[in-house]
């Protein structure tokens, strides 16, 4: 079944009669119909009992075709009323539309209370972005297959970035100089912006590049990704640029150890909090466990942050097609932080990474 | 009175008790304090009778105080319930909760049946996104010296792109160089993804960058702009690398005549639609008007695209202290597209531009 039949399926079983997406992210994800309408409306009207359409600003309507949507497109112009027109299009094609599932979780209520006043009867239980966030925790193969070019580029982005690295250049020039790289390749946007940070810099993990200049004996984090035709990687590297002191190898070592045990633990019928506490029980073992101070992991796929979360609490049981990172980190304010980081799939008897650059320390001789 | 004390005012002009900003866009043109929650709740509330408080993820409490918010912050970790919080916390604070505004441009669904959950007597008249977007219409001194800081980034971004082209390079290519130059110098961030199109290419004013190399003897388009401390720049050049033909330069001509005659009529008390006016007529009195298929402006600030959009159609009466882009294009389907941009604010008798870089026609020879 593709990706809209299995919506058409939910909408049935719901008892709905009209869903409408309206999330440009979701529209893409159903229709393969890329596009940001900034302020204008783009919509994907699907119902119980007529066949859906879509409905997107006039300079959109040939791009939309050009994606291989093949049903029914319907442009409007800005100085149209689009809701008025999306309710009479409603009317003509579909018999019942009392029933309505939106997208609660990004719909506005401005555009909410323009559907509501043209279906002034109409009702709006549940949440869509509940079913298209669970359907999303599954990557097809062709899905799979994107991601693992985006890994590509993002253990390209990594080779860039570890070369780059020299005393005195600062964190924002090595930034640079990844992003350049990536650019004369055709790999023109990031998933994210690029994180390089030198010594105690890399304890902050909300933290970005500094003009702080390189000085060397320190560990020195990368964390970065690229968008590749709508689907993003992820990856964290954290390596050794001169000679490091016993406790930076220490909490490298324990990292390096949570990420490896999680990464070669995960597999079909383990929960996200399992995956989670085997991380984190390595990390507080060794003593670090206060400096560990976010959940392990996050999905995955036409987003940078969606579900499932890898974290306490959340009892979700992997299954194959789930896509997420595994990242633990230690942070020590003043002195330094640790983030090594793969996304993986989980298959049919444990995982895939996306990314392959080796998380042995990597050792850069001082330059 | 600060921009705080102007939402205080319309509050009770409209009878409001409790205002819900919920854009954190919004609660930093409000606080001062940036930040991107995610799919976190960031909130600042507002009351007719209390004091106002903002509401945020509990990693991020400290940032706010750092950016200067000397009211109440009150945090929240993961495992919370951050709608059940605010509710206690608004009815420990203000007597009466019953009228709520709220920024329905932007606020989803779900929130605000997270917020009805909590007040089930609530009414939610009006929409405050139209006032925020009011306010945001007249910048303040300040944020003019900040748009005209990122102005100067722009320019120097061109000359940067100026500089960058040579036969055979991509507009791909010319892209990295401009970004890469920003970057060494510390500027990390574009307002927007950087266009560069030659030739034909700059005919599809939706395009971008392609590995297309560039040929020569035709117009190179630039479109950029960076953010500058949360405030954005976007201009646009069109320059002539080697010989144009005769039709060329003629709706380069055209363009720039249409450009400068509308940045030269800005004064306050001119409506949008009639400086759309004066730029679109000079385009079709040359025999142009179907290809130039645009506005000619949007509003800009802490975003790249807002109030007020100088279309057709819009009676806004223009005052000192708005901002907004002029940006005639004649677009001419595999032939050519020329697009000449400048931001400007309205000052007491006409316009002050935020970008510098000349738009009389810039010759680079071949090479």
């Amino acid at each position: 079944m593709t990706k809209l039949e299995l919506l058409q399926q939910w909408l049935q079983e719901q008892q709905l009669d009209v869903i409408y997406i309206s999330d440009p992210n979701s529209v893409a994800y159903f229709t393969n119909f890329v596009s940001d309408p900034h302020e204008r409306i783009l919509g994907l009207f699907v119902f119980a009992d007529a066949q859906p359409f879509l409905f997107a600003p006039e300079l959109e309507v040939n791009s939309a075709k050009k994606a291989g949507w093949t049903g029914d497109v319907y442009g409007y112009l800005d100085h149209q009323h689009p809701f008025a027109m999306i309710a009479d299009l409603i009317k003509q094609r579909a018999q019942q539309t009392t029933h309505w599932g939106l997208e609660k979780d990004s719909l506005p209520v401005q555009r909410f209370e323009a559907v509501r006043a043209q279906f002034p009867n109409a009702d709006f239980p549940g949440n869509v972005s509940r079913f298209v966030e669970h359907l999303k925790l599954f990557k097809t193969p062709d899905e799979i297959r994107l991601m693992e070019e985006a890994g590509e580029e993002a253990d390209l982005a990594f080779s860039i970035g570890f070369n780059a690295i020299q005393q005195g250049r600062t964190e924002q020039e090595v930034v640079a100089e990844i992003e350049y790289g990536l650019m004369k390749q055709g790999i023109m946007e990031m998933s994210f912006d690029t994180i390089v940070q030198a010594g105690a810099n890399a304890a902050n993990p909300h933290g970005g590049p500094e003009k702080d200049p390189i000085v060397g004996n320190e560990m020195i984090l990368f964390d970065l990704g690229t968008n590749h035709k709508g689907y993003m990687s992820d990856a964290s590297r954290t390596v050794a640029f001169g000679q490091l002191s016993d406790k930076q190898r220490e909490i490298y070592d324990v990292c390096l150890e949570a990420q490896l045990t999680a990464q070669d633990a995960v597999k079909p019928g383990l929960t996200a909090a399992e995956l989670d506490a085997i991380a984190r029980d390595i990390i507080t073992k060794a003593g670090y466990g206060e400096y560990f101070i976010h959940r392990l992991g996050h999905g995955i796929g036409t987003s940078t942050h969606e579900f499932p979360s890898i974290m306490a609490g959340n009892e979700l049981v992997l299954q194959p097609g789930m896509c997420f990172s595994i990242e633990p980190g230690i942070y020590i304010p003043g002195f330094a932080g640790v983030r090594i980081e793969d996304c993986v799939h989980v298959t049919e008897n444990g995982a895939q990474a996306f990314t392959h650059t080796s998380k042995e320390l990597n050792h850069i001789p001082l330059h």
